[in-house]
């Protein structure tokens, strides 16, 4: 709390790390590239993934765990996976350090006697690993579906890196599925997509446009990528989960078949799908301000503080007291809340304190609050204060918890839509992409011509949005004829 | 199915390794060491953690999450501890696969540019890295205590592996924790040596005896080790938890020092404590028999398994609809249930199939039983049968699985119980540590006596129990003075 926030105007790339390591979400450690997920910022990654959790297993998914290492040989084996991941990853070569001894000093070093005939990976994702698996466990068609999801950690070599939105370690949840037909994987990729939309914009109020990935922009190894982009305070997009049809590529590598139910052998079709703690860098840029998080109720790791206020001793302790009452109250009623008992601080930097955390609602209790029956409701979004009786504790803090959480998603799709632009021409487009945002302008689906947009303006294609009907005319940088529009924009 | 079990009698590894296989508990993967947990034995994982998780909170711990990663330079930094590891650490070197031709071929190795300059070393255990950290967050006694957990996965090289017992790769959770005074730290490490009893008795139904490991048996790096010590089905000892009383050994280390009430620094106290997957084959060498794994109620997976049984089609609707009412009422009592409809195998097929995987109840809903309008339970533990009213669900489950998980307990006690002696020659040490079991013998404390017992007998000292009163007598090895009874075994 003894440092200021860098206001966003000013550098918003200082304000994000500020938000993040002051509010206590995150720290950076001493392995470069690598972060420390710190107790407040983890308790919201639980929130986040038990939601997802139960998402996925009333959709038949179930978890299981596989290896964090991928033996060289089977990164290999699918082409353009291994050309995806074979720049960023952390080769495990030795498995013993031995002692020795220079100059007097002693220090350890990998035994060369250790080295690993084969090099492992650690997993940047585990479709290899896994697919040799399934294909162990799948003989017949009656072992169709097989939809397992698992929670694990991954590490992708980042040279630039930056807290939660790119680190050399993340947490995610991959799912990975194996069916039939090509028409029931596809079926599961739009399920999951669908999760994903529901989950963003229901739990996280971010609301993220749905689509297709170009065959620039797609995965290394599927046939399609869906995605949810989101578009933060910036105008930058940030991709917030994929979910791919993987067609036969992993099957056929793997020498995954299933018996028919008529006796042939056929390829299995995959799928694979993830999100990742990138989320919770989506959150914050999505939602906070000058003054730190604002975090949304559902997710939020506390969703009220309660601030007893007092001048004098005796104020302390009839505060204090109907400070817990209110405490064993509102828990009982199933909220995420603490009361602030500190007496070494005063409840201006109390405030400061919980809004830089971003709790979503303050309630403060005063001499005259208690001498009311009420407590002064304050929202974290708005700073809008509502007297609450006492008598109307706790229904009306669910009200006021679900407002704000209403009032967020409706604010940052305000924010969106009015930073999203139709764009007709180059020259509107090249003017038009510095001011940020979504720029919707019609696409040849080039490879060429896409590259160099990404070249001239560092803008790619975000997203083809699902489900809009044709609007044919030329493409927005070579003029040839382009089917519909897309979504372009510069990304994290 | 296919296969048979092999005997416990005949081949009690082989017995295990069939049970956690078939049972689909786990399974072998192509990584050397590393095992996949299939989703049978993740849900049961998922259910231990889940018990552990809320007994941890409860007790004032909050989550967290530290990177994969450990600087060399840090795993040395605690002499001790570096000791303890070195041999068995997988270590990254490189960053970066390349492609390279040789005759003709095309393969990938490590890019000798991307070498590291330190290298990294997959945690095997976090203590250098969470200390690092607590030294920078922690200033003063206001920073204290500080209770962090993290469920994460860690890796030590092993060379023989067995599934869940001692894999490369393992699932665990470690608490990592800083306190003001030896005394709190002491009181912290007891604090999870008792909910990890707890845990152990009344959730898994595995009796421990707990107290403290010998000077050679502790954890590297620690000023006391706590464990908790089961006995398994072939009288050896399995390790299923420690909690360590770290002193200012890492403190010092990594100068986690805070200012005291007085202004004074000091050096902060620490503890650590783990719980691993290990667990999993704790409960399957305690509890299994020849037909398959044995679940405790409170986390098997499916506590119930409904089983209709027919031999015309209009039995088969009528059963499989009394079963889907049966089903969605236990559903809503919240038991986990689950309804086997499947046409394509018997039901005594089903039954060996739901034993094998460990399902403490299963109901049987023949047309007899419908006509009674009763079900048939029937219990893993000793195949006792039920005839249960419909009228008499949910309650009558809840009150079978309640007494199965009681027996169970009662059941393994009996079992160490019985075989647990007191021994006071040494020919009766060597004689009796052949029938397997826990030997009570009195100990000396001398590290080269109890390397010896070791060498000639592979039996350690596994645990010197807690609030055991003062028994003394000669050393059941060397004849000098020893204050009490320890308890030795071979152990896993």
């Amino acid at each position: 709390m003894a440092k200021e926030i860098t206001p966003r105007e000013k550098d918003y790339a200082r304000w994000y790390t500020d938000v993040v390591t002051r509010s206590t979400l995150a720290d950076y450690s001493p392995v470069k590239g690598c972060m420390v997920i710190r107790p407040h910022g983890y308790a919201l990654w639980e929130n986040m993934r038990d939601a997802l959790d139960r998402m996925f297993k009333a959709t038949g998914h179930v978890n299981a765990y596989f290896p964090l290492f991928i033996p060289k040989s089977f990164l290999s084996k699918e082409a353009e996976h291994v050309e995806g991941f074979a720049k960023e990853c952390a080769i495990v070569t030795h498995t013993r350090l031995k002692g020795v001894e220079e100059d007097g000093k002693r220090f350890v070093v990998p035994d060369p006697d250790s080295r690993l005939e084969e090099e492992l990976i650690v997993r940047p994702t585990s479709e290899t690993i896994i697919y040799a698996m399934y294909a162990k466990w799948i003989q017949s068609w009656r072992d169709l579906p097989l939809l397992i999801n698992q929670w694990a950690n991954v590490v992708r070599w980042e040279m630039r890196t930056r807290l939660f939105l790119r680190t050399t370690e993340f947490l995610w949840q991959e799912g990975h599925t194996a069916h039939a037909t090509h028409e029931e994987a596809i079926e599961e990729a739009l399920t999951i997509l669908e999760i994903y939309r529901k989950f963003a914009e229901e739990w996280l109020a971010i609301p993220v446009l749905t689509g297709t990935k170009t065959e620039k922009e797609k995965f290394a190894g599927a046939v399609t990528t869906w995605c949810i982009e989101a578009m933060m305070q910036d105008g930058k997009a940030l991709q917030a989960g994929t979910s791919h049809d993987l067609g036969q590529n992993f099957a056929r590598a793997f020498d995954l078949k299933y018996q028919t139910r008529e006796g042939n052998w056929e390829y299995a079709w995959n799928t694979s799908w993830g999100v990742s703690t990138r989320l919770i860098g989506a959150l914050v840029m999505t939602h906070g301000d000058d003054d730190g998080l604002v975090l949304p109720p559902r997710v939020a790791p506390l969703q009220v503080v309660i601030v007893p206020i007092w001048r004098n001793d005796e104020q302390q302790r009839a505060t204090i007291a109907a400070g817990r009452e209110l405490l064993a109250k509102l828990r009982e009623a199933g909220f995420r809340v603490t009361l602030d008992e500190r007496d070494n601080v005063n409840p201006g930097f109390k405030y400061a304190e919980w809004e830089l955390r971003g709790v979503p609602l303050r309630l403060e209790l005063g001499p005259r609050d208690l001498e009311k029956n009420a407590v002064m409701a304050v929202s974290r979004l708005d700073r809008q204060k509502t007297s609450i009786p006492f008598d109307d504790l706790p229904a009306k803090v669910g009200e006021l918890l679900d407002g704000i959480q209403a009032a967020m998603l409706e604010r940052a799709r305000k924010f969106r839509d009015e930073r999203t632009r139709e764009v007709d021409d180059w020259a509107a487009f090249e003017r038009e992409i510095e001011a940020g945002g979504f720029l919707r302008a019609r696409h040849c689906g080039d490879r060429a011509c896409e590259e160099e947009i990404q070249e001239k303006t560092k803008a790619t294609v975000r997203v083809q949005p699902d489900g809009e009907p044709d609007d044919p005319g030329p493409c927005v940088h070579c003029g040839r004829d382009a089917p519909r529009r897309v979504v372009f924009a510069r990304a994290y």
